[in-house]
């Protein structure tokens, strides 16, 4: 019998290469990366890698955001250490993100779509929380489509997550969490710090800082 | 005191113009107007005309749908003319460009989306359905924003909206309708035969066929 098949979310970082792990358990996957004007790009390589060490088709949907909004796009300049509020917050981004990756498991008759939101880290972010995500499971149900978007990590501990992805043989070598749009990891902003975090009460060392 | 600010999702064709009109009778108006691979590419000229005849603003939005799926985009050759199925569907795509629009609402702080769809005339394209657009209003509304999608047209005929748009002077001579991608209408496809259809029944003729 054949599987059935996932469109996956994949970012680069942590939490979707260990979800693109989850869905390969009982999915064949097919990856959807967004090129969107983010300064850290090079998660753009890292989720490419990703995929590849999974064997997984994937497609770089590039996305022109002209109106800003997000600390975390080239326009802006500013990437703060620790915000009080989400300003990398970018306005629209999983919708966005959801809505492509709902045409894709349309087209290509898909049934499940994978994303790796998560509630815990970034209670500030609307869009990762799970009534968002209850909420598109909703719309695509309106539209007679039997897809259902799955966010497996949305109620887990960055430590949990870690935990998890180490028995699914997840690549964490490969991943890419960093914000400041350097070229190595500047450990300082708020992705990094949940990052370090998460592998350290997870008891772990990071594999990406060699 | 200042009016409160729309998003609207301009295409080119009859029944977003007239949306935008409608639009502008409470709200100060912002246009987004999407280059998707369309074959009838020409529709983009129009929906740019049809902005600055309203004196709004707009942004065209590049999308790579690289999945295609449907006899609108350009790598599908055969245009139906008369479907059964909605050969002219579009996976996802008033979900894509619902999304943007509530990106761009959301970045520019605008509190309604305005969209021209239509029940009657597609009554196989679920993304034109009322509970549809209900169904978004909850997904906004999970996000905590104040953003509500209007879809005014939804539940009219041609004949209505065309009646409609002549009161509140739509340019109809700038719009464009035909799917079929030519430098004129081809008058055969379903889209040309909704509008033909609905300026006869409206007692007019079409201010676009010169």
């Amino acid at each position: 019998m054949r599987r059935e098949k996932a469109v996956v979310l994949l970012s680069g970082g942590l939490d979707s290469a260990t979800v693109l792990r989850i869905a390969l358990r009982k999915y064949e996957c097919f990856c959807v990366i967004f090129d969107y004007g983010q300064k850290h790009r090079v998660e753009l390589k890292s989720a490419v890698k990703i995929a590849r060490s999974a064997g997984c088709g994937y497609d770089i949907i590039k996305i022109n955001l002209p109106w800003g909004g997000s600390s975390l796009l080239k326009k802006k300049t500013n990437l703060p250490e620790k915000n009080k509020l989400p300003l990398t917050y970018v306005p629209g981004r999983n919708t966005i993100f959801l809505s492509f990756a709902l045409s894709l498991a349309e087209a290509r008759k898909a049934s499940a779509i994978f994303i790796g939101a998560n509630a815990l880290d970034y209670p500030g972010y609307p869009d990762c929380r799970p009534k968002y995500i209850e909420q598109w499971n909703r719309l695509i149900k309106s539209l007679g489509l039997k897809i259902k978007v799955f966010a497996p990590l949305v109620k887990l501990s960055k430590k949990q997550i870690i935990r998890l992805g180490v028995k699914l043989g997840v690549p964490y070598e490969l991943t890419w969490s960093c914000y400041a749009g350097g070229k190595k990891p500047c450990l300082k902003c708020d992705s990094c710090r949940f990052r370090q975090k998460g592998f350290a009460e997870a008891g772990l060392k990071d594999p990406a800082l060699g």
